[in-house]
């Protein structure tokens, strides 16, 4: 009876899987394609052979479940699909080591654990072809804006309905997917940082807080165009000015805000020829922050900041939100656990809270009891072919991982105990 | 005998040349195109009936010159090409109250001035179609760049020697039009101001001392794109934030140098996503002034404080000039000449330098003694339909202009006197 996983098995299959549906700019298993099929198909191959029912839901959700004494379920999330020229661990690292940690309970309890154990992998967790990220999960979670997600087009002008419609996925069913979540008791997840926290702490593995809240807006400022030679610098209306002020500005916002992060991603002037003085400036603004109350804060400040910027310089100042969504803190007790399946995985482990969303965070919204564990990431890069972890580290997050598994599933007995 | 111009006749051409060229979006008369063609037939009609010969040069700039007694010439030009989309006086104001002043001069000598006497027409002074300004004028002078005009394309592809050649010109041959200088003892070119000075000061009309010297570079400021959520403030190297802080410096390095103006024109970032620190962002830097040690100050102030910035946010910045001219002083004696004909046409002048560049900085640069006039633009604003001046101060700009040839053709006889 085998009662440990095989973190080198999984480093084999990240391999396998890279060299399946990867090329020599990186990843390409975007959902809603051939190869994101291939993938799922080639990981539907690992798992026969194990007393296991593989289904896929309404959402196009893949669900390997290891069904146990009790129908309440530990669900262990990931998503196989990937951004184009993406990273090789980027998703797909959590599926191969909770399929690991699937085995591990499959082979210790005989084919029949405690509890009911679920790896799930995510449909469209990038939203790469699409623009619209956590498709599957946040069908399941009941979240997903139907008639927004109806409306999508890819670049080829392909609608999502029918782009997954191709894949068996019916577009006016994609919420009876929450069913899935009726006897789920805890859900865990594994996944690379994205940044630079853990590189910097010299850490392998740190226990996630939960998911940022954000404020995504556009902000234009509107002056006036005017010729660069013959303007005398106080009689400018400068867009450009009004909208440069923000950046140093936004550094000191996300200071005060203890915490939090502020990034003006882009910016786009008009006329935007080197003759004239800037009329219209637009920038986007992404806040982020795990204290709602926080990040309220952050966003209120930043718009008190532009409207001074505005007036100062004598030019007109609109917001435009773009998305948002509340904080998502995770359990504070599944954050307990995983804190102790690393520190005796490593020796050391660090709180952090997550910068990226993830499935997680839609499985959270639900009110699922939810934690995720971040292995480090070398150059705190992600969505990039050089995208890496140390293989020791991901050896070590596959046990720690499979030690939190096996916390979670002694912590959903209490609570059924309990209950 | 008439020997006063008529004013009122060239607000009706000015309004017929409107009609004839423009549309509910303004101008339209760019230069090698038929709509421009059409405006330059227009004005041929124009001289019919009068004692001049009307030629075009090798850069298909049109001449229309009155012999006198000297073959020492008084120019006076101007240009009917127009931006898209542009103002109904930008050029053609010029051209067409020449073509008065030399109506007045043919009449009060019956045909025969003591000096000769030309109008001349410049050939693309917008440059709105190849992205080049002055190429008439600049062919006239001597400086105009043959392998990089031989280089430009319009938006369609087609290249600027099969464009011209479309309208009688060879572009191999076009330096040639070089000659038409031989003779020419002062060149006056009276023009909209297309700034807010003379405005600001009420005044109808003013004196140009030169036009201002240009240093226009790009300025790429690069650091690390990285993910707006995970990427804490202080591991960014963020290319927008080193930009940004251009802005504020620019007004600084200008009130500084009294007198300068500096414009970011245009921004570019790169990704350009909400969800990416920025990693290249790209600005354009236009900074003017009339005295070239200013100029240059200006352009190491700017150049220093950018390599401040990027070394402040860890980044890295590299310059690219686009283009520089240096200032072209106008001549002091014919700005004299230029202010008292203005205070005897309204009672008061200004002097004051163009920004913006003219065909006149062109045929300063040949050596021929220049001076400009300005009129008051309303709003400030030209490049636009709304563009405008009042009918009030187009005649007296007229009058003024005419006044000023006078004392031109009289300076040019005691020139030659002394020589």
């Amino acid at each position: 009876m085998n009662v440990k996983p095989d973190p080198q098995r999984t480093i084999r299959e990240l391999k396998e899987l890279r060299s399946l549906t990867g090329d020599d700019d990186g990843a390409q298993r975007i959902a809603f394609t051939d190869v994101w099929a291939t993938a799922r198909k080639w990981y539907r191959g690992l798992t026969e052979g194990l007393p296991v029912e593989v289904t896929t839901d309404a959402a196009g959700n893949v669900w390997t479940t290891l069904h146990g004494e009790s129908p309440r379920a530990l669900l262990i999330g990931g998503h196989i699909d990937s951004v184009p020229n993406g990273g090789w661990l980027d998703g797909c690292l959590n599926v191969l080591a909770g399929l690991e940690v699937l085995r591990r309970i499959a082979s210790q309890y005989d084919g029949k654990p405690p509890v009911t154990v679920r790896v799930v992998d995510w449909a469209d967790e990038e939203g790469a072809r699409f623009g619209k990220s956590l498709f599957g999960s946040s069908a399941c979670s009941g979240n997903l804006d139907m008639e927004e997600a109806r409306g999508l087009v890819d670049k080829d002008g392909i609608a999502l309905p029918d782009a997954i419609a191709e894949h068996g996925i019916e577009f006016d069913r994609v919420l009876d997917s929450g069913t899935e979540l009726k006897n789920a008791a805890a859900y865990l997840e594994l996944h690379i940082e994205q940044g630079p926290v853990l590189l910097d702490l010299d850490l392998p593995l740190g226990a996630v807080l939960g998911t940022f809240g954000v404020e995504r807006h556009a902000i234009t400022f509107r002056g006036q165009a005017a010729h660069s030679g013959s303007t005398p610098m106080d009689r400018r209306r400068d867009a450009f000015l009004a909208a440069a002020r923000m950046s140093p500005e936004i550094y000191q916002i996300a200071a005060r805000s203890k915490g939090g992060v502020c990034t003006i991603g882009s910016c786009t002037t008009k006329p935007g020829i080197v003759t004239s003085v800037v009329e219209e400036c637009r920038i986007t603004l992404d806040q982020r922050h795990l204290d709602g109350d926080a990040l309220a804060r952050m966003y209120a400040e930043a718009r008190e900041a532009s409207e001074r910027f505005a007036r100062e310089g004598n030019v007109e100042v609109s917001w435009e939100r773009l998305w948002h969504i509340p904080p998502r803190p995770f359990d504070p007790e599944l954050i307990d656990l995983c804190d102790e399946a690393i520190r005796e995985t490593c020796g050391t482990s660090h709180r952090l809270p997550s910068g990226p969303l993830h499935d997680a965070a839609e499985v959270a919204a639900a009110g699922v009891p939810t934690v995720m564990m971040f292995v480090q990431s070398l150059h705190g890069i992600s969505h990039n072919k050089i995208e890496d972890t140390k293989e020791e580290h991901i050896a070590q997050s596959v046990v720690a991982l499979d030690k939190l598994a096996d916390k979670a599933i002694g912590w959903i007995l209490k609570q059924a105990a309990r209950s």
